[in-house]
């Protein structure tokens, strides 16, 4: 066995054997025997070539294998998460999570932080002064069995497999091949121990997939996997072509959940919320009304003990930008596009992301959008405002935000937020 | 500029520009800039969508360009080199660097090891007591003007990217790539400063293009590189299904290749040597007949001057293995096959190639073939004569032998060794 040989199979269009993948994948995370120019050759070969299912379900199973699995089972709740491919403004995490701890499941939601324009849950977590993405295998457990709901960074001894090839990837030019996208999120949360799980694969022009045939398949592919290695998988394909929510930001979306916990918040995010609510729900057989639960006002008092749990405090309020600036309509009529894309770009320059991993983020940059599609907008008035650390960020967040928002005289059509589900 | 962007260029099929490969290659070449991962991404990108010939064109060019030049302009004669993609038995370079500096003309034939099955002609050199295959600028100049004729290594100034980058390809499966064996041939050979240069691209069992579709593909690949250069180029597309000549080996090839240049030799190997010769006196418009040439025992002279100014000395004679072996033809009747490749492989594992570069190879380790094709043989009687510097060295190579031998009742078929001319 050698990895030549391995990436000769590949690259000729050949499928690998459980031996080969697993012979690769173990001494690719354990030793130096495997160099990042192999890897980088064999991952380029599997974007060009694919891989069969059977195949990829041992290159994940491999994967899991690298590091340790979560045991969940003595918790005594069921399980069950939910994980994004990420949007912008998608703080859906910060919800989704109390309240279905609120039903009596266990939420073990191990997040990573963001790249690029899309920000990361732990991110927007970390806002909130005092809490800590880090916590134990034992303070995992503890907490799920009581709280119900964790949000907290993996540790290194979780896929250290998928860590090394992630970061590969990212240099490589070959994260944007399905196998691969797909074998990744899986892994990590299989290792993480979930019974079940619900995805939210985006689509649209501030999503990672763009096209929509291409998401579709990204989710099939993760359900075929999570289904064959004993999680009960759906998925649902979700329209990222405008910002979800208004708030773009790390504080500034705690802050939006936290209305929506309180039984404010924007019309789309609660929308979604439930819609995946409801998924997780009925994965685990638990028959509750998401909107009466959030209603309920409990989710709000379970993230408060979720916050608490992890040293964060929220009555100390959360941090606020020292320099704001509005952006006015540039005529009258109704908004008619709000490109996403281009928010997340401005709110990533005004430092509520990162550019390479060891970056840190501003915990109070980022944009409020104070309209939205179909809103109907006067000449001047505030449509969005920028949130940042320095008076000088603005000038190249603001360029990002070039042909951004457009206005017309008739309302656009109201798309919608859910396009389809997959399942076996 | 940066290699992500490069390596998604052409992962996604386009054209790399050519301020994409000099910046690439620049830094590539120069500096840590782009690490290994990043070369093998693209280089396996290369490998799946190809290079449009201008692209090819620049990528040559760069790479050259990494290095010196040789300026052979003040040496006073044409010049004029030969280049073999190698085979088993491959001694030509050895008659014909003579052969053509007996016509006048100059031949600065800068050479490399062999790695696998197909020897090097500097390895074959170097059984010659005392030869030495470093030159330094100013002596080849010298011996280019006095003597007509060079064999040696390509000093570490020439075309460092490819040194590098062959390196890198040997260890991710990207050899064979035809743009990338292209591109690595023509760009050594256009840094050598030669004005014209016949390639003699080998296709069949023993030669790295098996295929004669894809060794015709590389050979029209490298002409048009060559003429685009300003190199006058020609290719011969030959046959390699069977040794070249009757022996393999280091020492051996010295002393069949003086056998050639003494007027006796076998005759596949002295009808490839004369029409690599005719062709390499017609790119330089020199009417000689190169059969009359080496009858007249010129080369025999000119070929010990050369070693002579190499340090070597073939009075002293060449050395001979402490151990032989032969084997025996298992029937009676016409030699029907001789699979070059097991015989390559056989010579190989007796000491005379070397699986790692860093390996040294035994002068005296070999094959002779005292039957080819077409020979009709007793049962029993000697066909093959294995010469190794240990008791023990045979067996293994007997075992890459099982099977390469076929004996029949009727002749096979005399087949064509010139397949093909590729010319602009």
């Amino acid at each position: 066995m050698d990895a030549l040989g391995i990436i000769q199979t590949k690259r000729d269009g050949g499928t690998l054997s459980k031996e080969q993948i697993d012979w690769f994948i173990k001494n690719f995370s354990e030793s130096e025997l495997i160099p990042d120019e192999q890897a980088a050759a064999l991952a380029m070969s599997i974007f060009f070539n694919g891989m069969e299912p059977e195949e990829l379900a041992h290159w994940t199973k491999a994967m899991v294998d690298s590091g340790v699995t979560l045991d969940l089972s003595g918790i005594g709740k069921k399980t069950v998460d939910k994980h994004s491919t990420g949007g912008v403004g998608d703080k859906v995490s910060l919800i989704l999570v109390p309240l279905i701890a609120s039903c009596g499941l266990a939420v073990p939601q191990l997040s990573g932080r963001g790249l690029g324009h899309s920000g990361g849950t732990l991110d927007k977590m970390e806002s909130i002064p005092g809490w800590t993405a880090s916590l134990s295998e034992k303070e995992m457990l503890t907490q799920l069995s009581e709280v119900g709901g964790i949000i907290a960074a993996a540790n290194e001894n979780i896929n250290p497999a998928d860590r090394r090839l992630y970061a590969l990837r990212d240099v490589t030019h070959t994260v944007d091949s399905i196998p691969l996208i797909a074998s990744s999120i899986m892994s990590k949360k299989i290792a993480e121990g979930t019974e079940a799980l619900v995805l939210d694969v985006k689509t649209g022009l501030g999503a990672f997939m763009v096209d929509f045939v291409q998401a579709r398949k990204l989710a099939k592919t993760m359900v075929e996997l999570g289904e064959k290695s004993g999680v009960k998988t759906v998925a649902l394909i979700t329209s990222m072509e405008t910002v979800l929510g208004n708030n773009v930001g790390n504080a500034l979306e705690v802050s939006e959940s936290l209305d929506v916990l309180e039984g404010r918040g924007p019309k789309d995010l609660i929308e979604i919320t439930l819609a995946l609510a409801q998924e997780m729900l009925s994965l685990s057989n638990t028959d509750l009304d998401p909107g009466e639960v959030l209603a309920s006002g409990k989710p709000r008092e379970v993230f408060e003990r979720m916050v608490s749990a992890q040293g964060g405090d929220l009555s100390k309020g959360l941090p606020v930008a020292d320099y704001k600036k509005t952006i006015g309509a540039s005529s009258t009529g109704y908004l008619s596009k709000l490109n996403c894309r281009s928010v997340g770009v401005a709110a990533w320059r005004l430092g509520a992301g990162r550019s390479k991993k060891e970056d840190s983020v501003s915990p109070t940059a980022g944009i409020i959008c104070l309209a939205k599609p179909g809103d109907y907008v006067n000449a001047g008035e505030p449509v969005m405002e920028l949130h940042g650390d320095t008076e000088k960020c603005f000038d190249p967040a603001i360029d990002a935000l070039e042909g951004a928002i457009e206005i017309s005289d008739s309302a656009p059509d109201d798309l919608p937020l859910i396009l389809d589900k997959i399942s076996v």
